[in-house]
């Protein structure tokens, strides 16, 4: 009998209860028991790729039938070749640093009683995202090294293939001495599953919902667990003044074309007037090259008739698509207004020679990752190296930015004396 | 005419913009201008104090007349001595070091990007907490140290003593070239206040509640600005077989009563079994002498049969008052079995001389603070040497235990390339 079939006859009240009993197994495990089931985990990923592979055929199968958009179904498609990538990325967790036991401070004081703050594993955490399998490997391998049980609720278009991943991690944790339930899923409760988790207070000690502003708003309105809030991001580029042409190309056609459905991806872009034309046609005529769909302002249609008409939603928009907002905007100013405005406070980047503005933009966007000539697609755990991701948390809580192993982590304080007491 | 009168003609949603536009001010003052801020503030809480003991009087006489509790009014009360107390604390945090710019992490990539972890403020802190007018003053201090705007809404009992200390440091902070909008309340606008307070999203970053569970509880449910969970303390006191007999009498006695009316007061003490013919005598002898009710189980009774029937009221009850109650358990397991029971993950101590039993109580209670041989009137940002504190967070989320400056800032990734782009 798999385990899958077994879990699946526990409600779902039961599942929470066993996810904290087995959280308390994991805060006090070793490294090397935990890295002993990642192994699993990793190995299991590749011995079992035909039948995960099937079961995502299955999904996309539906995806196709229910016309999902080409971004979400890249999102959703996993091939030998992506599982070898996420069995590399729970390899590179084992690599890297428990955090558990790690002292963050620690002081005596005056009347002799020593302090110690130490991190600890949250406990219990949940997430909840969309179709996008690798995140179900991706977190469960993260919660497990931080020594947290995770409680997944994937989205529905990827329901065959998060069943039998997270059967495979069970099966893999178990064989390696820890608990099964340190990794559940409430998928098969469909909306069900979700209410529950968001209102389990007491046994899920922090959620993180990934996905669309609608999925993320919706778990930050109805949870009353405490949230992380990723993802959603409406990215911006400016190019200065001074901006180097070359820079200029390369970067925006890296943060726009790269690839295009993930929340890096550059959304809007914002040039200097002065230095439109010098630049705005290379950048335009490379993007256009890569069959970028350019939604200008008055300005940019003045100077490129065939662009679309850009509106306010398009300054809002998240594409997830090869297409993009341009607006020209007078000066630094402009485009920090312009920034404060409809950024998600996700990523932006300023392409500039000017030591001052580049100063400037670092200091006054105030968003999880703030960049001097780079390209946005850099904003990612991975890249960042953490190993792999939980996601990118935009809010200004707990964490901000790529969150990985540490941030998935609380502190405890030790007091340790000898018969202190307060005057 | 003062600033008060002028505050009460704004709008709610005014408030907020504003309190946003004073944030961006603050996030970019050097610490020695909030520091004279800070100055200006102490000296105005003793220059003003005939007014504000003025208006706390006015509430004091609205609490008799309405039958506060002894623990509630002694929250409320201030007085000279109490002033200069807290105009002192707010010196204290004028010696603090400014955490605003603080590097947390950084590293050079491999492709030469660099990147550095900043601590930033959030911007908005809303504070929504009951009848303790001090808290009116620390999370000000606090927040403007911090360089956040800090939006109030303290409980209708301290409204008068409230209005006037918000004016008191409106003026003192404009005196001193910052915005008076650095600090708001929305006392005005009642119940209307602290909802639309929980749902200043875009306007209000945090929201920190303080004060009762059911406080506590509500603006977790309502709230859907990210919440930092502080107070509620059912604190325990395990003591354990070996426990030394003059140190469990007086920090049972320290931690019961040195003052009631506080979250870090000692509210359920666990004796064990082969412990108790030896110590509870002498520990209960002293609680009495000192005005305690003991609310004991059946054993206790059995013991002292003059004890009051403890019920799971008892155990669940954060007293505020001069009641304990107290149970025997068989071991360090029974007592472990009780705290995860009924506890509120503030803060636990266990008495002892026995090694193991002091590291297990350390690693397994998963409380914010927990400690061995010391009074539980310890867990305090002042003792901690926070300087001030905005509360005690019991959640693990961002903060756990008391909170202090360095709780109020977020972080921001800085990254400085020179053009790379993602392969």
């Amino acid at each position: 009998m798999s385990v899958t079939t077994a879990a699946a006859l526990v409600p779902l009240a039961e599942r929470f209860a066993a996810a904290k009993r087995a959280s308390t197994v994991l805060a006090t495990a070793t490294a090397a028991t935990k890295n002993r089931a990642l192994e699993a985990i990793a190995s299991a990923l590749l011995a079992e790729s035909d039948r995960i592979v099937a079961a995502n055929a299955r999904d996309l199968e539906n995806a196709d039938a229910n016309g999902l958009s080409a971004g979400l179904r890249d999102r959703l498609a996993l091939d030998e070749k992506r599982l070898g990538a996420l069995a590399d990325a729970v390899l590179d967790v084992v690599a890297l640093v428990d955090p558990v036991g790690e002292s963050v401070r620690g002081s005596t004081l005056p009347n002799g009683l020593k302090l110690s703050q130490v991190r600890v594993p949250f406990g219990v955490v949940g997430a909840i995202y969309e179709a996008r399998p690798n995140v179900t490997v991706d977190i469960a391998a993260l919660a497990l090294k931080s020594g947290n049980a995770a409680v997944l609720r994937g989205g529905s278009a990827a329901e065959n293939t998060n069943l039998v991943l997270v059967d495979v991690l069970r099966t893999a944790i178990a064989s390696s001495g820890l608990p099964a339930d340190s990794v559940q899923t409430v998928d098969e409760f469909g909306r069900d599953g979700a209410r529950e988790l968001m209102r389990a207070r007491g046994f899920v000690d922090v959620l993180i919902p990934r996905g669309s502003a609608e999925l993320i708003n919706a778990v930050v309105a109805e949870s009353t667990v405490p949230v992380i809030e990723t993802g959603a991001g409406v990215v911006h580029i400016y190019l200065d003044e001074s901006a180097d042409e070359q820079l200029a190309v390369d970067i925006v056609h890296n943060a726009k074309v790269q690839r295009v459905s993930v929340c890096n991806a550059l959304e809007t872009l914002l040039v200097n007037r002065a230095a439109a034309p010098r630049v705005l046609g290379p950048v335009l005529d490379r993007l256009r090259g890569a069959g970028v769909t350019i939604h200008g302002d008055a300005d940019v249609r003045t100077l490129y008739p065939d662009s679309v008409r850009a509106t306010d939603e398009d300054w809002a928009a998240e594409y997830y698509s090869l297409d993009l907002a341009v607006a020209i905007v007078d000066d630094l100013d402009g485009a920090l207004e312009h920034i404060a405005r409809w950024s998600t406070h996700h990523t932006e980047s300023i392409i500039t020679n000017d030591l001052a503005n580049a100063e400037r933009f670092l200091a006054e966007v105030d968003s999880a990752v703030v960049m001097v000539n780079a390209s946005t697609r850099f904003t990612d755990g991975g890249e960042f190296g953490f190993g792999a991701e939980v996601g990118i948390s935009t809010q200004k809580l707990h964490a901000r930015g790529p969150m990985g192993l540490q941030e998935l982590t609380s502190t405890k304080w030790l007091v340790r004396g000898t018969g202190q007491i307060r005057p």
